[in-house]
């Protein structure tokens, strides 16, 4: 359906000015809305949003803004009365809401952020401003062309006190017209590397005045006498991000995949050397691409999982609800700050090794690899930048370490860590061919380094060694991503166990081969044994390179999908390269380039 | 003159459409050529063309193919007559070149090209032909839309038989109309992730014919009756592409020299956290960008160095100087393949950590941080795939090691492989304080590699260890670094020479560093010393942190000549960036937008 329609379905999408994918991905966003409707079953509305997200990633950060942060934050933040109001609106896309948390000199440590909303008990209203051009907001997806409305992020003042930071309802535009409402100085952020279809914008408030109702209440409130009830937690304020950084670890997920079925299949193509060999026969290529490959399946299986997980869990309704799911949140927040980070890391390091490994035609926007890696690359920052996530994880861990070694009960995804402190780890370090031996180095790994983190803590030295403590959630990650598959395909149907298990078991391998240096600087395996297992994980890649194609097919991306044409299915990728190629556009251009500056220039001289 | 030039110093680049950016470069290398001639002295020239070339990495490429490819090839390849004949209109750019290596489908392994050039005596002509769709001449630069010339290489054909591979002059456009000549099918080969001012175009040959004399016969010559004198070592017809290597090691130096200049600047400003420390404070910041700042500066010198050494060689112009002479180019030859293959992927990871490092803002194209890394990427595989020279460069040192081996005489890039024979090498595992003791650590590792390389040799398995043969050139060239960069300083003037020890010697302690995981398989470094060493590298990024912005500042780049608002000289960010992000075209189009969609969404319903 998808495919045969015009406005979704554009194969041409890299000739495409800023101007023109922005009212192609505007356009998307209507008729996919439309269309939604359509469905009778709310299943078939959220897979038919998914393959879009999938397909194109401006429209994915436009609905994810407007449905995602906007919708969620609304729903997670307001009261009943407030969702209520908005739901209808929303689902409709009769407003169009975007999310304004950034401002141009304040990310990462959002407390700092300057717009303020002061309360005016006599007009029972607040009054919105931006104080400096630090303050503007910025990035805000939506906002540059489009949105009518924002959820803002603003340092709530209440008789001149400042309460922190609260979520305020703003109209931005005016619906007929388009134009800012009054008050409201926004506008479009302009190029950026990637995600040409979305409009990020900028915001600056002066004087807009709103009405008390539209602060969202659910877990604050403010009453029209001024009387002000804080939330039990500030931390509640971001608790929409969760379900952004789950959506990021699928979108890390799906990204990766669609680079790697181009890469392994162009692979398998292309040919080098005097026997013209598939270049995917060289052990350079096996081992960069048979590890990405591993992890991507591994990454799909468990992010999958970890959403249906979220899915299940209900939104804490009422303050006492909150107060007693609170720990249920915290772990999903210190399990999804850690998986975001290593994971989107991994994936530019593997889009990058990817590209790479299909030389010259990576360059070329039509086999687009890169511009996925371009449109991707925002999420090493985006959504929660991972270095300061993986210090969240870090803290999180230690303070899990810390409980579990008075005895007390951590949180179930910690729940290992009790055996750090009992008698013995029953690791064998000669040993790697189980995935269970596997998981016991990794969790080895996981205490040697928290041992050192508690050090440096007693010592007030872990600020001399924030990288050390950001990695120190690194081997914690990959035990818990082969842990987790490993349980998804015990109960595998029986004919693909096999190869499941052994892609877990080099996915293990190579991941703790990617921490070798520290196993052997904790005098856990010796030198001898690294370079056994660099073996293993050369021999592995080898085996696995057997099934690369099958496995990339079994992600089931479709040649229009995946819009590259070194990648196609059948394998016959020359052809429609070079059809795509000797249609470019830019071709027009040339006559008028000659008329205007090479004719006249050679006139001036005779050969 | 540069910077008040309007036709050179475009600040509002990333705002161009893929065709403005065409018609600005070729119209800047029309001016260039211009006001190159107006100059008085080569020097004069060289410096214009080097700073336009640092300026914009479009232009560079139009350039580098049209003089640098097409004028070397001519000048490297062709007899004294043939380059006569063309010199003055490269120079005077009444032709425009183009370099006609690549195929659609061969590249690396050049030998499998398709297109032909057959001897057809009774004319004393060539005819060239294109046999298949992957035989296509590819991502041939300036062919797109602006060349009228190309020196393409063919499999030459004589009676019958092939002779290999030739470097011919073939016509392609009518110099009145830019029209294709007859027999030439040519067009561009679209959008690129990166360089959109450059016009890579591809070409088919049907049934071109070109005189004779158009084969360039330096070192091999055709006469009219049909006979055939090759050249002493085929290889030879790949000279031109050394020239294009050292130009490649220097553009990396430039490329990550404004890069880390504008990250550095930037997080000196950004501030974070409770207390609003800049971000550069943290040490996860110090870790990532000081290394890079080191090496940069450490690259920056040494590229020069190299490039000097090689513009002081005499190209060989009878059989006789080139055999004598052959080795010093094959010495280049395996150095530049090693330097541009490792300084290729760091300057690409360092890019990336740049990026990350100023987070969010390196989104926006007018920061530039991500266009460098996107025009840059290409180097990876363009100017020789990494993976394949380093390769080249393993063959090289192995071949050396053996010839040292036997007591032979080494070529001079390895006079340090004899010691590995003597008695031995008097290396202090547990020292690592002065520059000696660095490169002495470096150079075990080098043959360290090296025996286990033979070893694998004689065992027949380096096709097995192809990803570890690679990497057994990254120690060496480290080592060479290290070593190019100290005999560089110490003849520096004394009052900066204190600073420029402490660089080298933390240069080298973060390389030896990075290779740590080896160090201690060999047995080399204990667990311990590494910890030591990892704390030391800590120590030294702290420290130099304190000399960052003056380090970064000593590049000396303008800030017209960076366009990145965020890394401006004097530190006031934030308004200059808002200025230029809050005059985006884009905006222009956001009536239009509201026209055509939304206004009339929102009139069928009512809020
Ligand atoms: C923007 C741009 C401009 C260019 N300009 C020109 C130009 O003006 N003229 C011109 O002639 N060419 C030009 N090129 C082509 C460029 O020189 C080639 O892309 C380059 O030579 C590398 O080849 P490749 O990566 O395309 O292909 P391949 O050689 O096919 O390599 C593909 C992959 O296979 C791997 N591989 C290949 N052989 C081996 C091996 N033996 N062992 C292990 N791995 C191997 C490589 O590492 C790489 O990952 C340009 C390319 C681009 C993108
Ligand atoms: C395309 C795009 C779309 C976006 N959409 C939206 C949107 O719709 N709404 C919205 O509100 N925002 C949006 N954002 C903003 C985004 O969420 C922020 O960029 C993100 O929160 C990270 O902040 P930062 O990197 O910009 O800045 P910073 O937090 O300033 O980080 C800069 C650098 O400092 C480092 N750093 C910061 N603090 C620490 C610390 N404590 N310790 C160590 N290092 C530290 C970081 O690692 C990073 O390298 C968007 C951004 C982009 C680029």
């Amino acid at each position: 359906m998808i495919e045969k329609d015009s406005i979704f379905n554009i194969q041409r999408i890299h000739d495409m000015t800023t101007e023109q994918a922005r009212e192609k991905c505007i356009a998307q966003i209507i008729h996919a809305n439309t269309i939604a409707k359509t469905f009778s079953s709310l299943d078939q509305q959220i897979l038919f949003y998914k393959i879009l997200m999938a397909f194109d990633s401006s429209f994915h950060m436009r609905f994810g803004v407007h449905q995602g942060l906007f919708g969620s934050t609304l729903r997670a933040q307001g009261t009943k009365e407030q969702w209520k109001k908005y739901e209808e609106l929303v689902l409709n896309l009769e407003i169009i809401g975007s999310f304004a948390m950034t401002e141009l000199g304040h990310s990462s440590f959002l407390r700092n952020c300057e717009t303020t909303a002061t309360f005016v008990k006599e007009e029972d209203a607040f009054v919105i401003n931006t104080p400096s051009v630090t303050g503007t907001k910025w990035w805000i997806g939506m906002a540059g062309q489009t949105a009518t409305h924002t959820v803002a992020l603003c340092q709530l003042f209440i008789g001149g006190e400042n309460q922190g930071l609260h979520w305020f309802v703003v109209p931005l535009r005016d619906r007929t017209t388009g134009l800012p409402l009054p008050g409201i100085k926004i506008g479009d952020v302009g190029e950026k590397i990637g995600r040409p279809g979305l409009d990020n914008g900028w915001i600056q408030f002066q004087n807009v005045k709103i009405p008390r109702t539209n602060m969202l209440m659910k877990y604050s409130q403010l009453d029209s006498n001024g009387t002000f009830h804080p939330a039990p937690s500030p931390a509640l304020a971001y608790l929409p991000l969760i379900s952004e950084r789950i959506g990021i670890i699928e979108c890390t997920a799906t990204d990766v995949s669609k680079c790697i079925t181009i890469g392994v299949r162009f692979s398998c193509v292309r040919v080098a050397g005097p026997t013209n060999r598939p270049i995917m026969d060289f052990q350079t290529h096996q081992y960069q691409l048979m590890p990405i490959l591993a992890t991507t399946i591994v990454l799909t299986v468990v992010s999958r999982q970890l959403s249906q997980k979220w899915e299940t869990l209900k939104l804490p309704e009422t303050m006492e609800e909150m107060v007693s799911s609170g720990p249920i949140f915290q772990d999903f927040h210190g399990l999804c700050s850690i998986l975001k980070g290593w994971t989107g890391w991994w994936a530019m390091e593997s889009m990058e090794a990817i590209r790479r490994c299909i030389g010259g035609h990576a360059y070329s926007k039509y086999n687009s690899v890169s511009s996925i890696s371009n449109d991707f690359s925002v999420l090493t920052t985006g959504g929660g930048d991972n270095i300061v996530l993986c210090q969240q994880g870090a803290h999180y861990l230690l303070s899990n370490y810390l409980i579990s070694k008075k005895g007390g009960a951590s949180s179930p995804v910690c729940y290992y860590f009790k055996d750090f402190f009992s008698k013995s780890m029953d690791t064998k370090k000669g040993e790697w061919a189980s995935i269970d031996q596997l998981l016991l180095h990794f969790k080895w790994l996981v205490k040697r380094m928290l041992e050192k983190v508690e050090a440096m803590k007693k010592a007030g030295t872990l600020d001399k060694n924030l990288t050390f403590y950001v990695e120190s959630t690194k081997s914690f990650c990959y035990h818990y991503l082969l842990e987790a598959f490993y349980d998804e395909i015990k109960t595998a149907n029986s004919e693909i166990q096999g190869v499941l298990y052994e892609l877990a078991a080099f996915f293990g391998l190579y991941w703790i081969h990617s921490m070798i240096g520290r196993f052997m600087q904790f005098g856990y395996f010796s030198g001898e044994q690294a370079e056994q297992i660099e073996s293993e994980v050369y021999r592995a890649c080898e085996k696995l390179r057997q099934n690369a194609v099958p496995l990339v097919d079994s992600f089931n991306y479709p040649d229009w999908f995946l819009r590259a044409p070194i990648g196609v299915y059948d394998g016959n990728i020359y052809p429609p390269y070079f059809n795509l190629v000797s249609t470019a556009p830019i071709n027009d251009s040339t006559q008028a380039i000659w008329r205007k500056h090479l004719s006249p220039l050679f006139s001036r001289s005779n050969l």
